[in-house]
């Protein structure tokens, strides 16, 4: 069994999500002694946008590539050879203005690419993998009949985008209020612990289709 | 009168994003004698992701600022000073995986800014522009009762984050077919110059809310 953590926050110590995609490795680990994890840091270490040399290295036949074109896609080769190589995924990432950092997105632009994940009639290459998404945002209410709803492009963009490649078991869980006072952040971070521990240690029995966990506020602002 | 001119695409001849705006520039130039173009070229001269010293200072108090946090955030001032200024702003984007390409999204992660773009209660700060955005995908339908609905996260998602930041007046140009054969393509480009050239001529009557011209094939594919 191998696992791919990602993490896109550009924060440290101070991020919420870092602490969540943690806390789901270390339970995760220990329901699969002997498992490997490998660690994909984003947010300390972002991978470039996609650029003229890309695009054409990636829409071209590889047996016609110069050592340019090679190097080209190189990174995008690695990153593409290090997501089909996990059978679980967990993504932790924050909400900026209302959907993905950039830096998830630059990342999302050199995964997805035809051929490799995804054929020239748009079907998914990608099989078998369990990916988890952990989102944080400051705000909250993006449920149906709520104040913000139709405006998280976070969370149903990544359904999207993963499906398009294959991967349709996607358990989110979004985890809202990062940017309230100390007490109410507090209280979500340790409901959304939980869920994230239990969804971990349950991880052998992954979900037929993606599931959507909400952890909103459970105390008074 | 002041205009903007944001380029996304990394490519240079083969962009046909990049030849909607330059139409739309000559044309609203000829309208506008006397006129000033300020010129973005974000798809080769990228913005960097916001990091953590930049959320450290765009978070706290300028005048507390270190040397190193007026650094952190001197790009996006420049980026948020020039948006400011400019009485007309035109974007031309393709689609990349359904959303914006990550470099647009690192854009307007630079420029949506408390106190800067919005205010501390989510009111834009942002008055009195108009904005064009060209946007130009491979793909065909995806309107209502389209194959497509429902999978466009690029166009509305730049109607939320910039409505969030104040600008109400947007009017798209949404180029679809790209992809398709070279027949194809020239029919779909004409008919987007034709509109563009006639939007820019007549651009001194802005609208007043934001509208939405979807440029589809008009030829049997």
């Amino acid at each position: 069994m191998h696992l791919l953590q990602i993490d896109v926050s550009p924060r440290g110590a101070r991020s919420h999500s870092r602490a969540l995609t943690a806390e789901f490795v270390a339970k995760w680990m220990a329901a699969h002694p002997g498992a490997n994890v490998v660690y994909r840091d984003l947010g300390h270490n972002p991978v470039p946008f996609v650029d003229e040399a890309w695009i054409t290295a990636a829409f071209s036949n590889p047996h016609d590539h110069s050592p340019a074109l090679r190097e080209a896609i190189r990174l995008s080769d690695e990153l593409i050879e290090e997501f089909l190589a996990a059978d679980v995924i967990v993504i932790g990432s924050p909400m900026y203005n209302f959907g993905t950092p950039a830096v998830l997105k630059a990342y999302i632009d050199q995964i997805v690419r035809v051929g490799r994940t995804f054929s020239a009639d748009f079907r998914g290459l990608v099989q078998g993998k369990s990916l988890y998404i952990i989102t944080v945002r400051g705000g909250a209410g993006y449920g149906p009949g709520e104040a913000q709803h139709g405006l998280d492009y976070e969370s149903p963009y990544l359904r999207v985008i993963f499906g398009f490649i294959g991967v349709t078991d996607i358990t989110f869980v979004d985890v809202e209020n990062s940017a309230q006072g100390d007490e109410v952040v507090k209280a979500s971070l340790a409901l959304a612990l939980e869920r994230i521990a239990n969804l971990a240690a349950s991880s052998a029995c992954p979900p037929a289709a993606s599931r959507l966990i909400n952890v909103p506020l459970t105390v008074a602002t």
